[in-house]
């Protein structure tokens, strides 16, 4: 076994910062969702770089797989310790090393957490948009390419990381990008690190982009007899140019759930809930050809307000949302699925989606960032019971092979993790292979989050 | 040598649509800037992705290199056959392939122009915003990670590619990504094909994301007493969160070549124009707010309208702007340079730069997308004056060398090609042997475009 060997150069290395205790091994070995506890051998917490590098040398030279770990919100297993190894915990290094407000950028260390640099930027007018609903860390978020609510306006971590610093598989620490805000000077290797999981190398610094904070912002609710006119709203709206900062779908289960869980008054219809960024002509100037776009395909109950108080109540319960559909089946898991297609095939997936749950025996509230494509049902199983586990795989599996044959993608914005990595095959064909090229280029001998991302890995 | 056999099998292949006509052969050997004639020893005409791929094959069996050709805009010698072998044009190949008008994407062959699609698209409502000047082909484009005038809004190249279709170096032919609007499934391949310059395979198809033609255009320019003031006015804006849809730089001798070319009369100073896209009330406001910082940055002489006539009268002068300081040195060739730095840093590295040319014996016009700190200077050299030409290399070095010191890049958007090679090592330091890891991988034999982007290849 390689591992020991591995354990006792780390102990040496890290004394007391490697931690061998039950409960901190499963503390990262779980899920927030249906996965099995997955414990790695040891958990390690690096202070610095340099620190990393050496973890990782002693790794390599054991051969003991390596998985970084940010706040542990990921939804599809990325950090299950599936073989074993060492989990590089980055929740010491969570700084903020310089805030640039000219160039609109922050240089971080990847354990920050998304509400801890928001927090740090408060006072310089900046802000860092990506909203995934829980508080991740930065690193985490880059390793998965996240989005969330804000993605149809400030787009994706692939759209808002410049520059990173990386420790690669034996150990050599590069940089890729610049602070420049565009570059042409070769492979996009911040490019290829964004999304990869930690199957390539470990994110130990992030030059991210920042935004003004907006000067005012707008937001809207309203109710649509069916998905499709709330669907066709959507792209109306986006074809005039409007410029949404925020455009999410919630369906009639959704909205039962978030009435019951958040005490809104919602009719129980499916919902689009808008924000609009801007000045404070522009914001109301939005909100208004918003309404005259509804209206015209029938939307109801449409209010619009600046008011930071009844915008706040609003996102509030919208964020709620994946806790108001767990709460609305007391002792439930979910299996919450992600799939993304061309907005065209919207209407259909949702409809074809919903009518599928409809006919199963678990609920499934719905719920997405229709601005994107992307959409989420919240399969809720009763802890332990097979069938129902089956049943949600059932209907997940169906909404993947649906997504696929419209265009789309299996996951929009959670990664591949253990959740999708059966997908990979059938999504991108030979492409695939070309992943795994790359990957055994970068990491030969497989010790970067082993049995993940790459075919035989 | 392995290219007349490669060259044999490939008339069988092609039969009159593989050249080896001398005006052909030189007509694929040269480039728009100062590089040596450099001809292939054939020149490819696919008519479709199975042709490329039959022709790759045919490459790869005889160790032939094979180099891409879109418009031959390139202004960093991408396509020069340093190594001989078979330039495949893709001009045959430029046809629209679908036009989704709700996903707001269209389907292409890499030999379409960038006007040849937007002449497509009018009817549409629709428009493909990138605009580096010159009429390049889309596939050219990407695989040089172009912008130009408006990436300020619109983002580069790599934000604008949806999906992919390529033939590696072994003939394979995959797709990368899919027409969702964003993915996380694995490593971000449309990415890395992205500015990869020929290197990794054939670009042979593009899902290209389209933009609304905005319903109102306003523009606007103004004259500033020094750089200074100029960046900390584009600065300011930015920060606003006023968004540009353009805004350029001109420094003095750019303006002087500009009214004695386009027949405008600006003061001779230096200028930004700026263009704002949006409703009519939202480009009207944009405009105002930008002449109030401006005001108060000391700029003079603003005028915004948003008449096509003015409009069309102020950038058709500024896309012009190459072949009016051209004109300004009759019978010159041009060195283009093409840094970009962090904002912050900007005014210091053009008033350097402005200070370096002044001093130098040859005219240097500097202009620049400056909204993405990126900015040109022109050098104007005498053709056959070798004195001249290393005068102008070494400004360029210096360039180069100043941008890398304060954060930024050796190249924003012209690429790396023959011009930017030598800065890669210094550039990207240990980052760059990844990228040669990563080329092996998928090129093991260096037959794309060799000679190019990594190390010793």
């Amino acid at each position: 076994m390689p591992v020991p060997e591995a354990i006792d150069a780390l102990s040496s290395l890290l004394g007391d910062r490697l931690s061998l205790s039950k409960p901190d091994l499963e503390a990262h070995g779980q899920s927030e969702t249906y996965f099995t506890l997955t414990p790695p051998d040891a958990v390690a917490y690096p202070n610095d770089t340099q620190e990393v590098s050496a973890i990782v040398k002693i790794c390599a030279a054991h051969g003991c797989p390596v998985i970084g770990w940010g706040a542990g919100t990921s939804l599809e297993g990325h950090a299950l310790a599936v073989r074993g190894g060492v989990c590089v915990d980055f929740s010491r290094m969570n700084k903020v090393l310089s805030v640039n407000p000219e160039d609109m950028d922050v240089v971080i260390q990847p354990g920050l957490t998304r509400e801890e640099l928001n927090q740090e930027l408060r006072a310089t007018g900046l802000f860092f948009p990506i909203d995934p609903g829980a508080n991740a860390s930065i690193g985490g978020m880059t390793a998965t390419r996240a989005s969330g609510t804000t993605a149809v306006r400030y787009g994706t971590m692939r759209d808002n990381i410049l520059a990173l610093e990386v420790v690669l598989a034996d150990g050599r620490i590069i940089r890729t990008g610049t602070r420049a805000r565009k570059s042409s000077a070769g492979y996009d290797l911040t490019g290829l690190f964004v999304g990869s999981e930690g199957t390539l190398g470990l994110i130990t610094e992030l030059t991210v982009r920042l935004h003004g904070q907006p000067e005012a912002i707008s937001s809207a609710v309203c109710a649509f007899e069916d998905i499709g006119a709330a669907v066709e709203t959507v792209i109306q709206t986006i074809q005039m140019g409007v410029p949404m900062a925020r455009i999410e779908f919630v369906d009639t289960p959704t909205v039962a759930a978030v009435n019951a869980y958040s005490g809104t008054d919602l009719p129980e219809m499916p919902h689009l809930m808008v924000e609009f960024h801007g000045s404070d002509a522009g914001v109301a100037e939005q909100a208004e050809r918003f309404g005259e776009i509804l209206g015209e395909n029938g939307g109801t109950g449409f209010r619009w307000s600046t008011k930071a108080e009844e915008r706040t109540k609003l996102w509030d319960a919208r964020h709620k949302a994946h806790w108001a559909c767990l709460a609305s089946r007391p002792g439930a898991i979910a299996l919450v699925t992600d799939i993304c297609v061309p907005i065209s095939c919207l209407a259909q997936a949702v409809e074809e989606t919903r009518a599928d749950i409809e006919k199963a025996s678990i609920p499934g509230p719905i719920l997405g960032h229709v601005g994107d494509g992307n959409f989420h049902a919240i399969l809720l199983v009763e802890p332990g019971n097979a069938a129902e586990m089956e049943e949600a795989k059932a209907l997940s599996n169906r909404m993947v092979e649906r997504a696929l044959a419209l265009g789309g993608t299996s996951t929009g914005e959670h990664g591949v993790g253990v959740g999708k990595l059966p997908y990979m095959e059938r999504e991108h064909g030979e492409a695939w292979d070309v992943m795994g090229q790359i990957k055994r280029a970068l990491d030969p001998d497989g010790i970067m989050n082993p049995g993940k991302m790459v075919r035989g890995n």
